[in-house]
């Protein structure tokens, strides 16, 4: 474990596409998804410990999560969770991130009494940079995909990210294309070059990527030292970069609220794929198999999920199917759903909201969650 | 309103076809089914307030919802629960109450010093049987109704009971065929003799009935003197009779309650229509139309409710609807229920359980309860 590793997890999302089993106030990261005791957060940050030295882990959020976080990981201290003022995609979020950890590292040379050379290899830092609310199954696997990886950034600098070998042509999914040597076969766990980023293709299209072997899932994690994210962030979103860096001095001190208070709001909406990864000329990708899914809807759960004889699938409460099947059902701990007659369906229950939905239309949620709000003054929200 | 007038409600019921709706702790007559603030057992009390002098409203239960009665129905003093130790169907239910009438007008008499003629008119008492758990839309249709029993019951020492108008070929009733002269007409309203009570019929069958005229519903409301009751017991069900008259002095007293807890488990599980209205030669019937329905079912209440423009029923919670039609759905008030892509189905919440059935496989509740009761050892009874 190099104590110039760091990780950056992302947590400030909403999920509303889990509604009502994700809230505004609890939202899919802070959830037992599969009843195991930790919540998606907790699972995230326990699967970098052997990786990253505890205090070397920080968590975007909005201000709201603070507390619950805290609750949840309680050997964070609160200077580690950094919370945006607003909602601005990743390309934001990453730069609070990059500026906060050169801060870090500055302090560190500080305290170390060293001759300060913002440009020297001992400012640098290797860091990564994942979900909050994903799933990985083969957590060994992935453990050895990340260790390789922080040796090539630590030696490249380069854009590193992980691609997932796709076992489906999954229309929810980002897909990176990869330049391989003409005869060449990608490899898992080695590196190679990035030939593009493509947005979620329709199933013809997913399939053609699936059968050439070329392609792979966008995971949203990232690998890249200190170094090379703050060039890159000079090079392809200087806007974003120039309202950071008279910052980087103020981090980890009492004035970094103040300074992101004021400034992060007027940070443009961008994400990280297209601010900087489509642009960037150096992005590498490993190719990966370690069972991961983006949790993205309710679909990929039951996927993910064990299912009985007739294809349900319950989560956290007892149940009992009758001439049913293909469905998922969660309602609250210790509470009984006896269903009859219902097929390839959604039942999900939390708090005062029930929510009874096909599989194939989980797309209508967001609507759903848009309508009741305003249907209902915001009373289940 | 007569002081020797009796009504006597009967509320033993469990109602397992409402689960997970109703439950063994609270059966269907002690819930708000419509969402007006009064149980189906205190509207049913209300109901006979003009007729019946409170002090004369007796409540057959098990002893388990005593309490619950008398929180229900404040003004009700405990020796107005007849609380049977076993459940042993309506005759016993029904010989009970008609031992504890002639107990009470026995100690009135008493009281009134009067020389005690066990056959004198001085010794009757007019007597209306009802379900706790039925529900009647014309209040004033059925009082004005019940007036007119009670003026025929004090005058005709026969066995009246109350006929419904059928409106629908229902196969969930019994029915009664009624006698008329050949060329009459049934009336409302009118007394006339009964020719046969009748089963359940099929669906051909219950068409039949409604086409030919001379069928009524059977509603379970009985209406009688006393002495005509007990004669009829006597006469139909000496083996009840004989049991019940050596308590008779004992009701009202501190014995009562030791009497029946002694006696009432040996009685023969039979009901008062098999055991003595279908044997009986002055069975009268009334026939009336006051939107009565016997709530027996999921169905039965989801035909009597208020629909959406979707035909779907909506009681205690709030809802939205989307591609969804002929449903009926419950929750707890302050819930949301959001629907989509559910056609004809029953979802009710209750407590701990969630049921989601098609309204036309309602039959099979009572076997989802049974199964559920032991695959989870009665957790969710």
């Amino acid at each position: 474990m190099k104590e110039n590793n760091y990780c950056v997890i992302m947590a400030g999302g909403v999920g509303s596409r889990f509604w009502p089993f994700s809230r505004n106030s609890r939202p899919k990261q802070f959830l037992d998804f599969f009843g195991t005791g930790k919540s998606l957060l907790q699972v995230t940050v326990d699967r970098f410990r052997p990786l990253v030295p505890i205090e070397n882990v920080l968590i975007v959020t909005n201000v709201i999560y603070r507390d619950l976080i805290l609750e949840q990981i309680p050997d964070l201290k609160p200077d580690q969770i950094l919370c945006e003022p607003a909602r601005r995609n990743t390309a934001p979020c990453i730069a609070y991130s990059v500026a906060h950890i050169k801060g870090r590292v500055l302090a560190k040379m500080k305290t170390a009494n060293a001759s300060i050379d913002w440009e020297s290899d001992a400012m640098n830092a290797n860091i990564i940079v994942a979900p909050s609310d994903h799933l990985i199954l083969d957590e060994q696997e992935f453990l050895h995909v990340v260790e390789q990886g922080f040796d090539f950034i630590e030696k490249n600098d380069v854009l590193l990210t992980l691609g997932m070998k796709p076992t489906r042509p999954e229309t929810g999914y980002g897909y990176i294309q990869v330049k391989t040597a003409q005869g060449e076969t990608m490899e898992n766990n080695n590196v190679y070059p990035v030939k593009t980023f493509t947005e979620k293709p329709n199933l013809d299209l997913a399939k053609v990527f699936l059968e050439s072997g070329e392609f792979l899932w966008n995971s949203g994690i990232f690998m890249w030292n200190l170094r090379t994210i703050r060039r890159a962030f000079r090079d392809y979103l200087p806007e974003i970069a120039d309202k950071f860096l008279p910052g980087e001095p103020v981090m980890g001190t009492a004035d970094e609220e103040a300074f992101i208070q004021e400034m992060f709001p007027s940070c443009p909406n961008v994400s990280i794929d297209y601010g900087i990864m489509e642009k960037a000329k150096d992005v590498r990708v490993i190719p990966a198999s370690f069972g991961w899914s983006d949790l993205g809807t309710w679909g990929a759960l039951y996927e993910l999920s064990e299912k009985d004889a007739n294809q349900n699938v319950t989560i956290h409460c007892d149940s009992a199917f009758y001439e049913s099947k293909g469905n998922i059902v969660t309602l609250p701990k210790g509470k009984l759903a006896v269903i009859q007659g219902l097929e390839n369906m959604i039942v999900a229950e939390n708090d005062d909201v029930l929510l009874i939905c096909q599989k194939a239309s989980e797309q209508q949620i967001r609507q759903f969650v848009n309508d009741a709000s305003v249907q209902f003054n915001g009373k289940y929200n």
